[in-house]
């Protein structure tokens, strides 16, 4: 039986020939990540455990970007933590502010994951990097406490499901819809601890940042990891980007999937997840009653510059609605430049939006737009679990940067094409 | 005995021809003003009180300034209370996210206070008014609620202290440099409950934010209120800018002064207020031992555009040192669009600085930049008191945006004119 993309990298990657699903295996990683909330943990297993030294101090990343600029007291101290740790282990790729940027859009922009590569990151959404082809997954803090010493993880070998993706997009539908579309069909335990590889025609026509968003919420269906093959759309976004070589994994023709679906992304309209679950997912066409009081355009999920062009596109030369508010947060601080240079950040301005700093923020209910009892927000981040962003009793809806800046507009959910 | 310009306008905002320092009185108000901490319990204390209407709904202001976009669920649940409020009463100056501004800034930059007027304000740095002429001071929440509800306060009238203006300033010296150093020669209660008068030859060669910034730190000598004349540069100033008539009212050349109080603008060197205290001055030049870790650019006192340019002239074509946090907060969204017009946004990014949203955050230890323990910030805000920016064990040392811009080149305190 052949093997799928990421059971070949994870063979490469034990030094074995052949692994299959659910086999135990000892895998040399070639990135491990942490940010501000999971590190401070995984230094103090790191020291706890005795361990010295990292085992290569330009593979292991850290990035401050949940609560910087520091929000209070506990997040400085933490920060700090991080700080001194970097600095006593000569980290390389330490992003302090300044440098920061949401991690999973940050360390595809820097080239510091490629394809071929075997990744852990303390964080959920580490699964994004199977964009540029990688095997990548999110870990505990203490799986990171040992990667950053040993260099290696365990993983049971995951089964796989094929996603066959065929036509291509009509924008304004993006990779955020597909995705959406995708964990509504399945829901969110409708990938548990398997790979989702996409594949087929449709792939084309998908650009990264479609399939960096695509990959980023593969855990929202409850995936191991997301991947895509890399095709000269990816390779040429890592062509002098990449700072390695990369490789390229291609599935055997015979390698063994639990299941394929087929995604048509002709078909596909604006799409919206409802609260509280991303599987709880809607036509934006069918939001003209509900009434929003806040947008967030940004995260992990959907900051990357295409996502802020999309969000300019609908906003140029309008104002948002009374009584919205309006929040776009660039990703990091190559795509805030490049906000500010393209005339982007200026027309968020004029639109009536507010342009923060990168960060996290209010993914998480970290700051930056946390919502108060009752308010719903439509936001382009990746989980709209009860409380995720503020009052236990406010609403999320999913969607992407399209759909969201056609509903700051409106002050109503809202299909973009419909503005 | 003639009076002093804070006199006369008190006498001219409670019907009489003449009043005394010490003399308790009923004044009209102009302006009532308050922020998303302090309006939200001048709401209850509004509502407690059985008041229906605000006396009038175009003179009441609401400025969600120090922790929005919201910061947590509690900050939510404030901004809400003032959104409702604002909403319930049709109060017109409603500054929500996107139309934010720190208020100090905001207020005179939108027209909304003048000349001549009488102002409280919900927020201690409300005596930054006097730089247009008005009489303006800090009030409780409770004093706060009364005055929206009757347009009236109780005021006893203060006595004064002359603050005679000689010679003029030497660019980078700034009018905070001449603030720091007047309350590093009278103290912290060196004007307690007093009027600090400016007037003299040197006002000429401060610009308006030279004399907000003084008169915003009146407070940190005590004093009730900081006041200048109305010459032509705030005729300038208020020229299609003051949305109401203005009036000016200038000191009788009898008023009593318990004190005259001479500095000599010639003289004046980058000043900076050391830890913990503002009453700690030392020339900024005495600094080179003090490494420090973080700068904050921005807040009522150093936020406004001229703040911006000296920074800007100081860091343009640079990078900031090593380990330095550069942390710029442009006051309003017109001083944030402006940076970015004039090319000092992307000037400050590529010195490696942040630009955030307009809030007051840093500066009271809200968010944006709160310092861990035993950490060192350089900030161009108002209050350097134990704990004030974050960790009780930290540091902070007041200075002006020329001073705070070099000192994040060097990584020390630095004398602007070094660098």
């Amino acid at each position: 039986m052949g093997m799928t993309m990421t059971q070949k990298i994870l063979a490469a990657h034990c030094g074995q020939e052949h692994v299959k699903a659910g086999q135990l295996i000892e895998a040399n990683l070639d990135i491990v990540l942490g940010n501000d909330i999971t590190t401070p943990v995984a230094i103090n297993e790191f020291e706890k455990a005795g361990f010295c030294d990292v085992f290569d101090k330009t593979r292991v990343n850290i990035v401050l970007d949940h609560f910087v600029p520091n929000k209070d007291i506990k997040s400085a101290q933490q920060s700090k933590q991080c700080r001194e740790f970097a600095c006593r282990h000569g980290i390389v790729n330490f992003f302090d502010v300044g440098k920061m940027g949401v991690e999973h859009a940050l360390l595809p922009e820097q080239g510091i994951v490629t394809a071929g590569d075997c990744i852990i990151g303390a964080d959920s959404h580490t699964c994004t990097y199977g964009a540029v082809g990688a095997f990548s997954t999110g870990v505990g803090s203490t799986d990171m406490a040992a990667g950053m010493a040993t260099g290696k993880a365990w993983f049971k070998v995951p089964a796989a499901i094929r996603v066959e993706l065929t036509g291509s997009l009509r924008r304004p539908v993006s990779g955020k819809d597909v995705i959406l579309h995708l964990i509504g069909l399945i829901g969110v335990s409708g990938a548990l601890y398997k790979s989702l590889e996409f594949i087929g025609p449709g792939v084309q026509s998908l650009t990264m940042e479609d399939r960096l968003c695509i990959c980023n919420m593969a855990i929202e269906a409850g995936a191991k990891n997301g991947i895509f093959p890399v095709d000269e759309t990816c390779e040429a976004y890592l062509k002098g980007r990449s700072r390695r070589e990369w490789k390229k994994y291609e599935a055997d023709p015979d390698a063994e999937y639990e299941r394929t679906i087929t995604i048509d992304l002709d078909t596909l309209v604006p799409t919206v997840s409802w609260p509280h679950l991303p599987e709880n997912t809607h036509p934006a066409a069918e939001g003209g009653d509900i009434k929003i009081d806040q947008v967030v355009i940004g995260s992990c999920t959907n900051g990357r510059i295409e996502d802020m062009e999309a969000a300019y596109n609908i906003l140029k030369g309008r104002h948002i609605a009374d009584g919205v508010r309006g929040i776009i947060i660039p990703a990091t601080m190559e795509v805030y430049r490049t906000c500010i240079e393209r005339g982007y950040t200026t027309a968020f301005v004029d639109a009536g939006c507010i342009v923060s700093t990168p960060t996290c923020g209010p993914c998480l209910g970290g700051y930056m737009g946390i919502l108060a009892e009752g308010e719903r927000c439509v936001s382009t981040t990746n989980r709209n679990f009860v409380g995720r962003m503020g009052h236990v009793n406010s609403e999320i809806y999913l969607a992407s940067p399209a759909t969201a800046a056609a509903s700051a507009l409106t002050g109503h959910i809202t299909d973009p094409r419909e503005v």
